[in-house]
């Protein structure tokens, strides 16, 4: 049953170039941007008509670096929600380490470009990688997608969420203003980002070091360094890379 | 691009036998029940862990139809609900002639067995025919599939919905007695599914001939006939076939 007949329609350009900072689930960090590029052979506007009068559309997508990485999926996964200890199965999961490796967020849609043969798709609120290929688009509708009598699942056992302040050093701010021409929201996004407390389960459950942990992730062509102490982070450089 | 390493995982047994009849949408004929049937190799129980505690399921699957018929997606489509009149982009819709042909279904968990080394999942409030080939299943989860702020796109010009009576005459009701031991809900399923009024739209929008129309469907192993008459239906007759 392999190679059945389905190929990548686009793929998204994204302000997360790395897993790590990617939020958990879309619209967790509203200013996280992206856009989705057609293929030639799908930029016909036609295939747009009246998607725009929606506010949001769903992206199916492929975790494409699973594959490249040759991660294949197990019967279980630990997902970072149960603090990474406790095992569900992976059809009880969103985890990305699953058969097909398929994907699907709903994002805000912010316009469509239509420019010299090409489809660009503006897109926000999203928790998609840098160059995640698209497999299909669709509105999000209401009547077929708010399931109001939905319960939980063991999504109900979740810890309660960490609140991270967040501040901004010296040196940062610094650097800052050579780069908030290119991206106005800059602040705000990295903010966001880390706000949502990316760190990896293992480092929240077990004791601090001295000095907190240090952390880094690239956000455009930017690499965004912070330091978390006592729930306090401080973002302390921010480079070209 | 095409042959990307994906396969079905599994399929759906559904008591929508063919496209007529099928509700528009999930969640609209709550009696309407399926299965799905996992492939030997994905019917590990560990991979199902905690899915039961779930209410709600997407199913991510391909529109199988019409690649059998060849039927060729286009750039617009006209959906039921425009009246079958106006175009909208394909990527503004939900319509199965798609590119990739890749469906989504938010269906209700009713229950999951193992049994033999096989996995069977069984749902209701489906809009699946039988036999969709299954690429995925994840649990249905509010904070990430819900969104609010959402608004209705081209569905806010959608017709008021016609209300539809339901009746049964004397001659469905003389053999409806033999099947309702193996379909306990087979009275309530046929209402459920009539009163979404099934009808084409160029049926609905045109004058009524003398005697209104006739339609049948396929119902389990069942051939369920009616009429409609000034959104006045009665079923007229089941058949095993």
């Amino acid at each position: 049953m392999k190679g059945l007949d389905i190929s990548d329609i686009g793929h998204v350009k994204s302000c997360f170039k790395e897993r790590f900072g990617i939020p958990r689930r879309p619209g967790l960090v509203p200013l996280a941007r992206g856009m989705i590029i057609m293929n030639p052979e799908y930029a016909n506007p036609d295939a747009f008509k009246e998607l725009e009068r929606f506010s949001h559309i769903w992206v199916i997508f492929r975790f494409h670096r699973n594959k490249e990485n040759e991660t294949e999926w197990t019967p279980t996964v630990r997902p970072p929600r149960l603090g990474g200890n406790r095992r569900v199965g992976v059809f009880a999961s969103r985890s990305p380490f699953r058969p097909n490796y398929i994907g699907m967020s709903a994002v805000k849609l912010d316009g469509i470009r239509h420019e010299n043969g090409s489809t660009v798709i503006d897109i926000s609120g999203i928790d998609l990688l840098d160059g995640t290929p698209v497999l299909d688009i669709k509105p999000y509708i209401e009547d077929s997608d708010i399931v109001d009598s939905c319960n939980r699942g063991w999504i109900d056992s979740i810890e309660p969420k960490s609140e991270i302040e967040v501040s901004f050093s010296n040196s940062f701010e610094k650097k800052y203003e050579s780069h908030s021409e290119k991206y106005p929201d800059l602040r705000e996004l990295v903010e966001q980002i880390i706000k949502q407390d990316p760190r990896p389960s293992f480092h929240k459950n077990s004791p601090e070091p001295d000095g907190g942990h240090d952390y880094a992730f690239l956000l455009y062509d930017l690499d965004v360094h912070w330091n978390i102490r006592n729930s306090r982070a401080t973002v302390t450089d921010i480079r070209s890379i």
